[in-house]
């Protein structure tokens, strides 16, 4: 039986955050249900941040609302920067929280107006309240992991600190996110492995941008290092905020192509993502930034 | 000491030809000059092929007599697909014919007249030529290796069977291409096993195409699998006449990005190639292909 790979989608959260075109909450409902048509299992759908800052994550309670309540084949995320976030991920009933910790405070203070120690703090209380009043599954993302465009390079005893704190507290799976495209598949790999030692029973999730053309590379030396859950997002979504003519998160028709050629399993259909990456691209008023939306697969 | 990986520069030939618009010799020179002056130390410049039939290519002999002769710290490199192109490679003095072999019949009759059989007759016929006349040194080019877009999939034997034809010659490099870019990294790992054991005494190069994204990828399994000398284009140039709005050969200064950014040597100056990519790009009236050219480097 060949390995099977899964790919947590994040077009609707990472993706449309860093596009310019704000959509509607029925554009973005379409967008994920076509999303779980084709293959979605995981998929982050919404953002618990202030519209008024983020106005392309408005209407996370209506997205929710719209969804549904439980479907036992499909886990709906939301992105949760604080205590606020996580209140309201609990109340729409996502079935999963992925909280955020930046790996350096220049970014921290920036982004989320916290610290590493204070998002740290954030998350420990996150997990504590869990506890006492129920809630869904913590997952917590190392962001800018592999280098900050404030305070530069970010060191494996960095990333491994935040990683033990997150182990401390049990938090399930832990994510390594490139959030601003830097990084190399060497240093994937020794990241990986510091991580691995700092949290040996979390399960390891990688997030990578593809903003210098090493996504799929670094992607390629995580299934490599063992890693089995990968974020993408369809037609490239998203962008970057610090180099704004670049690409965003790794299109996930691109991941799924990569795997599938290698005889990996997903549980994707390329064709029908090929075509959602475009149709959302149009709509964006974009050429498609994947791969495969524009070359189209192995020709047939 | 750290790694030195060599870069061959394809920018010149393999982008420019699959290129809609038409430089002049003199374009053409200044851009071979100041890629040469970014550290290319080996660089196809030209293609002997017939002008009528790729006009892109015109003016080979110019190009060659302007360049001025043989430079000791570089090596120009004339693509030659039959006799006459050997001819012409020689008397122009270029410091290496690199000579392709397709690793399909479908692709070698519709993009060099020729069989695959026809053409290692070729590369057997130049190879005697050359030990009788002299000529500069000979390296064959396995083009197609991965999959053709009129045969579909190509085996290891297939490929296997051109690189032993290949190293019964006594060729001394060989590199296999990924020609249409379909190529993941785990097949690019097997094959570069498979062709090492076909032809030990080969120094192997590769060349690949980012149609798929799967270019870096390819290129980091690559040198993992020990391989030193990689085909790119700077700027991405080049793009796929199968796929038309498909990306070219890896761009020189996304691998460069990717290499130096690992702790690998090379020969370049990536600010200077950086540059390079977006006056190229501007020229051909394109967006750049690399993403370096749009995100640029490690923010500083």
């Amino acid at each position: 039986m060949s390995r099977f790979i899964e790919i947590v989608e994040v077009g609707p959260r990472d993706g449309l955050q860093n596009e310019k075109a704000i959509l509607s909450v029925d554009e973005k409902l379409d967008l994920i249900r076509r999303l779980e048509a084709a293959g979605a299992r995981r998929t982050e759908v919404v953002s618990f941040v202030n519209p008024n800052r983020v106005p392309q994550m408005a209407g996370a309670e209506e997205i929710m609302d719209a969804l549904g309540g439980p479907d036992p084949k499909r886990s709906r995320i939301g992105l949760v920067l604080n205590m606020r976030g996580w209140e309201r991920c609990v109340s729409t009933g996502c079935d999963e929280a992925n909280v955020v910790v930046c790996a350096s405070d220049g970014f921290g203070t920036r982004n989320q107006g916290a610290t590493v120690s204070q998002q740290l703090d954030t998350l420990a209380a996150i997990v504590e309240r869990q506890a006492i009043d129920g809630g869904p599954p913590i997952t917590a993302t190392i962001s800018v992991a592999f280098g900050c465009p404030f305070d530069g390079e970010i060191s494996e005893d960095q990333v491994m600190a935040i990683a033990r704190e997150a182990a401390s507290m049990n938090v399930p799976e832990i994510a390594i996110a490139d959030t601003i495209g830097v990084a190399d598949p060497w240093t994937v790999r020794k990241r990986i492995e510091a991580v691995r030692a700092a949290a040996p029973d979390a399960r390891l999730r990688m997030h990578f941008h593809d903003t210098r053309n090493t996504g799929l590379a670094n992607a390629f030396a995580s299934v490599e290092a063992g890693v089995d859950v990968l974020d993408a997002s369809v037609g490239g979504l998203g962008g970057c905020p610090f180099a704004p003519a670049a690409t965003g998160n790794i299109g996930t028709e691109d991941l799924v192509y990569m795997l599938e050629r290698a005889g990996f399993e997903t549980s994707y259909d390329l064709a029908a993502l090929i075509t959602i990456g475009r149709d959302i691209s149009e709509r964006l008023g974009k050429a498609p930034a994947s791969s495969l939306a524009r070359a189209g697969g192995f020709p047939s």
